[in-house]
């Protein structure tokens, strides 16, 4: 017997129907003799709609009574699955933020979890009852509800687990597990079976959006086990497990995955001074209008004590930042100021690296042998992130799940 | 400067454009340097939906979670409008059911209101902050979230304006007052200035659906003054007064208006014993069934210790009733069971009755005169109700409207 916390996200709760499939999938887990609880999201396209509402009422809204609205959602799903539960035989009952309660921060729309009070959970749990449990949302010291910001359901579900002491938990999702590439661009991706909790971060922060990032960074801090699988399809799913648990399958496997990102922009400003100071005065702007910088380059002085700078942003971004950075001339003090707004990002990534070498020179010449050029580079302990011509996206991530020894032997192309 | 409550239905709260006419309307009175709390309920179809969603879920569902599905309805609104208001540069803020808390009993969909907890709610509005009060939901001691039955929001108006000690309670709605009859068949029916409790109540139960039975009489005994006014037009609504308050105008008015009500059906039972136990053993299948009896007339035996029993119920309810009473035929001792489904109720409403002679007179007499036979007779303190046949009702209203003198001398027709 385990204690275990499952989880649904906005497609799996979509309509009635989802709302049983989900549940049959719950019923199997507690009549295995688990005691279970269940986090779930809204149906998928109602926090959007009652976002809009917020919208609608004032552009500028008082963030607390938006957690008001948007949070009602998570309730009504929490309320429905304990219904369709207790169709099935099975005792049921929800438990909204407040009751629990589950503690937050009390910055509405933004709210970072403090802790969960258990006892009277854990005494219904034990009695045999399944709870039910709204995601995104929790209660404030001030005695208002708050919500964890868009997502935040993930991240609920693994605070829950941590809370319970949940022996694992367990992400339903529309996906079946995460894979070592996206499969829309290479058909022979491969499902993996573990990937460490770093791993998954850096997967994650470069676009494979499988998992909230803050639910796998709580989920790494807190010890506790994950688990991604899908819905609707009866298939073993990703465990994201720590490095000690992965254990003996790095020995085999350099590289865990290979992510990108389209959506980057790159700004260079030539012959910027190399004295402090200088470097500050072209973030201090950007991290003040809150622009979030991803990758900076920045070469050796030339003789002259002058210095190139490059930094990549996200594409929508660059009509203001080339307004701050042009207005910041003075104080900077660079030559030039230029844009490429037609570049992707593409990164590989791995624990395996932190012990292997000739990672990146494998990287570089599959790379070249294609006649892929590479703007920038920038690397991490389990990363390495380059930046090429938009065009080549695709092929650059076939080019190297080949290269790392990634394409699965036999996949169904047509699945 | 007055304190009151301001209550909103669903009609009203149908979209973003009607929630900022009702704030104009909430603005306009805390301008005036009110302290104003407003109950509000879900947006028009909204509360439907959920139900369904439970419904769908599963036909017989647990109570206490269909109350925290369907009570999110007035969640959302409740934020909306705080929202809208501050956006008109007031101060609002939410108060959820378990917040204030809204105490009820714990009869899920169906609680009991038994008070409320004012405290922090007062000194909020004595601040300033114009309270925006979800209706239809409260709170059990048992920390579950409660509702009150459909239409539960106007009856959460009156016990917050009780709990509040509020200067009156006003209730928007899609009409604009309170009629002597339905204007739809009396184009000439004439909107009332004022109207007692028990009046109102005579005319809710037989068919005036203005306010929800239940919060005329909360009113009635927590003596709020309630005020029925339209969320769509600037006119002077209907108050609900006391009889004491509403003093000399009883002397000029007899009536104060005409109910009726389509939906009766009228079941025969011909000499049943008039003994102990009989006319009991009719109504306790009845009772168990939960059918709700309106008239019950019985004649004087004749000489042979047998009487007729007639009585009227929902026309919905035949089939059932009439398959009960064949069934307790033995048990009742009746000779012949009948019923007619082609028969409307109409009632004359006044508390002037109580002090004046000839009212029934003048009924029966004006009906006559119309050819319009009256089955069946029942009256109370301030009431006559006659059942007729369904295809004369119309004519039967606007012959007693006239008769009574109600006929506005210069009504605008094409209004």
């Amino acid at each position: 017997m385990a204690r275990i916390v499952m989880k649904f996200g906005g497609t799996s709760m979509a309509g009635l129907e989802r709302i049983r499939a989900a549940a049959e999938r719950v019923k199997r887990e507690a009549e295995a003799g688990n005691e279970v609880a269940v986090v779930v999201s809204a149906m998928a396209g109602e926090t959007d709609r009652l976002v809009n509402f917020c919208r609608e009422a004032a552009p500028l809204h008082d963030s607390s009574e938006y957690d008001v609205v948007v949070s009602s959602g998570e309730q009504v799903t929490a309320g429905l699955l304990a219904i369709v539960l207790q169709s099935m035989g099975l005792q049921a009952r929800s438990w909204l933020g407040w009751q629990m309660p589950l503690h937050t921060s009390p910055t509405h729309a933004a709210a970072r979890i403090r802790g969960m009070a258990t006892e009277r959970v854990v005494e219904s749990m034990q009695a045999g009852v399944i709870a039910t449990i709204p995601g995104f949302q929790g209660l404030a010291e001030t005695g208002r509800v708050t919500t964890l910001g868009r997502g935040g359901s993930d991240t609920s579900a693994v605070a829950v687990a941590a809370a319970l002491k949940a022996d694992r938990c367990d992400i339903y999702t529309d996906v079946d597990g995460v894979y070592t590439t996206d499969p829309r661009i290479v058909p022979r991706a491969r499902k993996l079976e573990k990937i460490t909790f770093e791993e998954m971060l850096e997967l994650a922060s470069v676009g494979a959006k499988v998992l909230q990032t803050r639910s796998v960074e709580l989920a790494m801090k807190e010890k506790v086990k994950l688990r991604v699988l899908s819905s609707f399809r009866d298939a073993p799913g990703t465990d994201i497990v720590s490095e000690e648990e992965i254990g003996h399958l790095m020995e085999d496997q350099l590289i865990t995955g290979i992510a990108y990102s389209r959506d980057e922009a790159e700004v260079t400003l030539t012959r910027v001074a190399d004295k402090p100071g200088a470097v500050a005065a072209i973030f201090k702007p950007l991290a003040k209008h809150e622009v979030n910088v991803d990758m900076i380059i920045q070469n050796i002085a030339d003789a002259e004590g002058r210095t190139d700078v490059t930094f990549t942003i996200a594409r929508s971004e660059i009509p203001r930042v080339m307004e701050m950075l042009a207005a910041a001339r003075e104080e900077i003090g660079y030559e030039n100021l230029s844009y490429d707004d037609k570049v992707s990002k593409l990164s590989v990534v791995g624990v395996g690296m932190k012990s292997h070498t000739g990672v990146a020179s494998t990287m570089f010449s599959a790379l070249g042998e294609r006649g892929i050029n590479i703007a920038s580079i920038s690397t991490s302990e389990i990363k390495i992130s380059v930046l090429i011509a938009e065009e080549y996206i695709e092929l650059a991530v076939r080019v190297l799940h080949s290269a790392y020894g990634l394409d699965s032997p036999d996949v169904d192309e047509t699945a």
